[in-house]
């Protein structure tokens, strides 16, 4: 068995590094987090940025912001919490680009990251086509909007990097919004979480796993990233089901060894170790709920006008 | 924990419910089992006949002819690698239908079952979209083809059996030949095997979980059915998992009374501790791997070219 | 040249063919017309009754209610303009099918007719896919919903009436809701007209032409069509151009005797000679716009918005 | 009415261009015309190459090949009829790229032009699907192929010319192969022919109405366009039924004058009088038949074959 690294922490989620490395090292410097709940919706919405390289190091994330808005009914609400939902989301947008916006007319490309063809993955290509395109014929807006859908590459047989910074070069937006669909490693962030980030796509992530990073760096402006799990991670739910084997084992003193063994592990060592042992076709897999395709178009338009709103369009 | 039924097996492959009870009874009546291994092109083809109530209970498959046809390169194969594999199938669905050919005119309904906007799920639509329909205007055919997409309950708010039905009362056709994507027991299954039978579609077959039977009983005509496994069953990357555990861990002296404890269950005893132990929201879930838009394609045109084939429409 | 039949008006909307007859028959009996102006939305809501056979003959639509609703922003408002539109639909569908809300659980089917792979064909399809079906869980409420794609004959080949007819017999519902996507014999009426109709879908009606009526004799239940022109008639778009061309050419001494020759003819006779003369494999064309795939979007969620709304849904 | 300029002669196709100018001007220098039959097939493939400037402003194209494959069935046939259509449109490709076919290894970009969510416009889209994409990890092969779907202006806000050399100028293929649905102007050209020409696209062309060429000059590699009408334009309709009015119309006395009149005209001067009298809503407009989801499909599935034979992938 290789020997697991210590901090090799991954996962799209910031707030859940930063989960995570709070366990073992809680004077952690260089990130900060700010809370805030709203009761009346059942939203949580935190604030973690990372300062410096010793944040950055901790939860192996670049300095920046990220902001998680948690709802348990994000894919289950009606249409009016759904609109409460996009306002909240489309402030953070708003937020994160604020410094762009005292441009008198800010061109914004939205980047349907993922694979049309396949349900879960679908949620970026499925938003661009709810955005109010106008990039072509306003004239007076404060905001821009413009669109754009790259596909995967086994579609391309190209790099999605490749293919945004040829655009980006050609049709020059200030910002680039890139939404992607995640592999999430905690079940309860399942279709419940929403990432914002102004620091793009980091390489590995998404369901799809772009090789290449869609960051400032990579593609010439900067990246807000928009992120929702909407698949598990395959690992995540053997390891999941491990820990209620090992709570339902824990009185029968045969399997004290193995609770003792496995208690000895981080949370990290323990996902490692699985991923490990999964058979090797199944690090391709993801896990799916069957009404994924109603999950899918409702947290889409959630986005969609999240983004419409934030351009100033509805 | 609840006591586990001894024969509750529940598996969608007629052969792999053979498999499992094999291991306990050997000298089973009652079926009967034939293999034709094609070496070249790499096929097994399995005809397993369920011929008394004993092998019913056995296998828990009612009385019928289960055809399983077995490639590893189902979804890899060339263009013409699958023309030939659309040829075995077709040979094989006329051999379940033969005596319904000495009809003048045989009217069959092809109905593809399963969700076409969940991409694992879209193999029955799929294949309904491939097939060449001319029950509307072929005076002169043997075999005149019809055509239903009944979608699943979610979207109609009806059982998918009133539906076909309600449409077999009215089209009167003389067979329904049921599509169906069905969710694997065992990761080696995944879109290498097809199965054909006689005796319809059974409640809880099927990625989308059909609460009621499709079958001659429900529908009023026989029911053909073809089933691929394109999905894993979430508990069955668990359970494959826990094997490698055990197995890496065989060695170690503190883990010797997990391994003791394990080995002493059955196959179908382990599936099912890992069913109660796994997190309830999971029980709607299914393992897909990513290129699953690609695979179901290859798959669907495979078969549809089958029906296409066994039709005499090509 | 084939002798004009003096009555034979082929238009699915009961107003257009009321216009066609006022011209030569200003004291008609057996239609009662109402019309309700909203000044503010821009809307004209028109409600045509036909009472007796001499209506009937006269217009020839089967006795019973017609409602139109016109409005030039149908498929450019914004969202909120959309929603006002949906509730007036929603209001004249309840009143359409108010006898039978004394029922203490109404269970409706909607049925999307039409292709869902010919974008404006794909109206109904489009509705159904964003109805809120709940018969299969909904204890309490007044109204259930389910839903139908039946797909068209080139498709199934089965009479769309067929497989509702079926379908009825089964899961039993109170009444039908039928969206069809119209041909418009006026272009002005392209994506500007709905009309609710509580005498169902006659044969020739729709952008795929229907050879069997979806009404209450065919198939059991009352049928409440709702449909829209989301194309044009090929002959509809000649006529148009000629008419055109006659004023143009309304001055030219030598073209008098056109000019007289063409006014002599009432609309419906000039039509049906465009009809003659076209060329024969244009009778199976239409003429639609560029954007039609936004412009379906629009009223497709406008519709299934109104379906909604009347069902107490949201 | 605008005086109509003589040599604005506005078609895709450049054998339509041709035929156009004969019949005034037979003693054409610049345009070399070869024709070839293969009765067996009933496939008619021209080569017509336009040498000098004369040539140019003649038939209005740039100078460069234009290959037309002309087949009745090529909408119709069956499959191993497209598989010929397919062999004879690969080999007529090669003859295109044939300078480039020395390269080590080509690189050849597939565009699929076109409106995906509009059926005859998805002609491209529905190409680039079905591809063997394998730029992205084919070490080996003489031609590798990557895939593009740039979407519609109304889709991204951007020119679709602007994408593609954006995505040229990363991915660097040495060749574009882009696949456009055409606008006949002759119906009897709908669905029944190919052009490939090596001077790209040109704006104006396609359903949908490029703005901006598409051509070595605008996106800095050669092009190699693929078109196919799937839709007629509205104005050829009308004039299609003019000439059937006029003939019918040809005896009467009355109405000399006006075929006397119209005989005067060119069939260019004929089609833009139509042009500027029919609606100017109609513009936007075209004609398409019932069934052209089943074409379309059809079509697409033999120029993707036809590409991927090119290619050495099948």
């Amino acid at each position: 068995m290789q020997k697991l690294e210590k901090f090799e922490i991954r996962t799209d989620l910031a707030l859940e590094a930063n989960e995570q490395v709070n366990k073992s090292d809680t004077k952690l410097k260089g990130i900060i987090v700010k809370e805030d709940h709203n009761k009346k919706l059942g939203v949580l919405v935190t604030r973690l940025t990372v300062t410096n390289k010793m944040g950055e190091k901790a939860i192996n994330k670049p300095m920046g912001n990220y902001i998680t808005i948690e709802s348990q009914k994000l894919a289950s609400g009606d249409e009016e919490y759904n609109n409460q939902i996009s306002e909240i989301i489309a402030k953070n947008i708003l937020e994160l680009i604020k410094e762009h916006l005292t441009k008198k007319k800010l061109s914004i490309l939205v980047v349907g990251l993922g694979n049309r063809d396949v349900t879960p993955d679908s949620l970026g290509p499925d938003v661009v086509d709810n955005i109010f395109i106008d990039r072509h014929y306003n004239e007076e807006g404060d905001i821009v909007l413009s669109g754009m859908v790259p596909g995967v590459m086994a579609q391309t047989g190209m790099e999605t990097a490749e293919i945004i910074k040829g655009i980006v070069n050609e049709a020059k937006p200030d910002i680039v919004i890139a939404i992607d669909a995640l592999a999430a490693r905690n079940s309860s962030r399942l279709n419940t979480t929403v990432q914002l980030s102004d620091k793009g796509i980091h390489p590995g992530s998404g369901v799809g796993n772009h090789r290449t990073g869609i960051t400032q760096e990579t593609i010439g402006v900067p990246v807000i990233a928009i992120g929702v799990p909407t698949v598990i991670d395959a690992p995540t739910i053997v390891n999941d089901t491990m820990e209620n084997l090992i709570k339902a084992f824990s009185t029968s003193k045969e399997l004290q060894g193995l609770v003792k063994t496995l208690s000895d592990f981080t949370p990290t060592e323990k996902y490692n170790l699985i991923k490990e042992i999964i058979s090797p076709e199944m690090a391709d897999m993801y896990v799916t709920p069957k009404d994924v395709d109603a999950t899918i178009k409702r947290i889409g338009y959630t986005l969609s006008d999240a983004i419409n709103i934030a351009a100033g369009k509805k």
